[in-house]
């Protein structure tokens, strides 16, 4: 597989690179950032994180705020931040709302049409990159571990789910726990799914849990001044699932916090820590 | 003084906000972006660090990409970014170069019409905002550093110059060495001064320092890869004017790195320590 380099940049002694490939799962060119340790602190094969942005989010947000070079050029880990759904193919109701369609995947493998000729990011994420990335970085595969903000914590938390033994640790910030029964993901299931709950279900950490599946051991946080707390996030709803279905976890609610950035900015080296502690 | 609060963020167990009040210097709005460390953590008036951003900025991008409040938080300062230029006045020519005019002030007072009704960022930074700050935040005033990145860099210097004593200590990210002799500065020179290049002399950290003006202890990094250093920035001209007159001081080139906030998010911990020590 091909990949093209479109900028690399020294940062904390690594360096954090922007590159593009053309899927095959998604049918579309599509961007990642990487972030990679120095070479001579950290020789060899590293363990890796994948971190996944949340909604109106591009691989930019992450890398340009929140920080986290610092941490992963200290633990020498690489860090992956992967868009967050195909670009390039311009489908109906794609930009009317900023919780549907562009930069707004839920990471699922729509079975709609036509969603279901392009936002296939679950197959992307579970198999294409992983490939991809095994192929072009130095990384040591048998050390994984996935994150998340938002969205992309209901992402972490999904593809720790239906991918058991991948990642030796899962963490979330404010991760949306149940998007088939929250209003941001109402458009979801009905666009990505055709409305089949069903379909859509087997995209959702919560009824995962609910349906058998685990987790490794768990680090949450969660703002309590998050505006999205009580009608999308929900972490009571994931915090029942994890508890029942008995998964080793941690759901923390950060006083004062919000949903932004800086909430991200000031709780991920103690992720990165987290995670890196099972490596 | 009135000051407008324009929204608070939580960060860092302290808070990130946004401010706006009427400037009397510069004659417009003027927003600003002040970081508070934690009051139990940090009871008390605290130090205060003045950081000033470069071309084509504006508050946010130090506030959302150097990752400073981190060590602020830790080290108990308050970390206060001013604007870049006066806003919401069209003048000529302020938007055709991003060398001049907005997010371009120079930091300078401007002696010639029309730029010199509003162009007036010495005095703002020097003089009103100080004050503003005082009267607003819990700030121990006899406890000031300044820094700056780029054109802010040659802000940070050219206050520390022409203000002795207010400083303990100055630092200076990749700053412009002598803004009246090279090509970005240009337009500054002809049009904030009428092109009188004795009194654009007078805002010139280079010609300030040949002038007998000096500086408290300094730290300066300037990465090698950076696109701008030989004919923009030239720290060899400025490594001259500190040693000849005998500042303390250290530049450092910093291998690998160019001109951007990665740059500058990768040291400005060392800065802040460095600034801090003296309080």
């Amino acid at each position: 597989m091909t990949l093209e380099t479109l900028k690399t940049q020294r940062a904390f002694g690594g360096t954090q690179g922007n590159y593009r490939h053309q899927s095959e799962a998604v049918g579309t060119p599509m961007e990642l950032a990487v972030f990679q340790p120095s070479a001579e602190r950290h020789p060899g094969p590293r363990p890796v994180v994948w971190f996944l942005s949340g909604l109106t989010c591009t691989p930019e947000n992450f890398v340009v705020k929140a920080g986290a070079q610092r941490v992963a050029a200290e633990l020498g880990l690489v860090v992956v931040a992967p868009d967050t759904s195909p670009r390039g193919v311009s489908l109906p109701g794609d930009t009317e709302h900023y919780w549907f369609g562009q930069s707004a995947s839920y990471y699922v493998d729509a079975s709609a049409a036509p969603y279901s000729e392009h936002y296939r990011m679950f197959q992307y994420l579970s198999a294409e990159l992983p490939a991809l990335v095994a192929e072009h970085f130095p990384v040591d595969m048998s050390r994984q571990a996935v994150s998340g903000h938002s969205m992309g914590g209901h992402g972490a938390l999904l593809l720790a789910l239906r991918q058991p033994g991948r990642f030796r640790r899962v963490s979330a910030l404010a991760p949306i726990a149940s998007f088939t029964t929250c209003p941001w993901g109402e458009l979801a299931v009905e666009r990505y799914f055709g409305g089949d709950l069903a379909a859509a279900q087997a995209f959702d950490p919560t009824c995962l849990l609910q349906g058998g599946a685990s987790l490794p051991s768990t680090l949450i946080d969660q703002g309590d001044a998050d505006p999205f707390l009580k009608e999308q996030l929900r972490p009571e709803v994931l915090q029942q699932a994890l508890t029942a279905r008995g998964v080793d976890h941690r759901l923390r609610l950060q006083p004062g916090y919000d949903h932004s950035y800086f909430f991200v900015a000031t709780f991920v080296e103690e992720h990165l820590r987290f995670l890196a502690e099972a490596f």
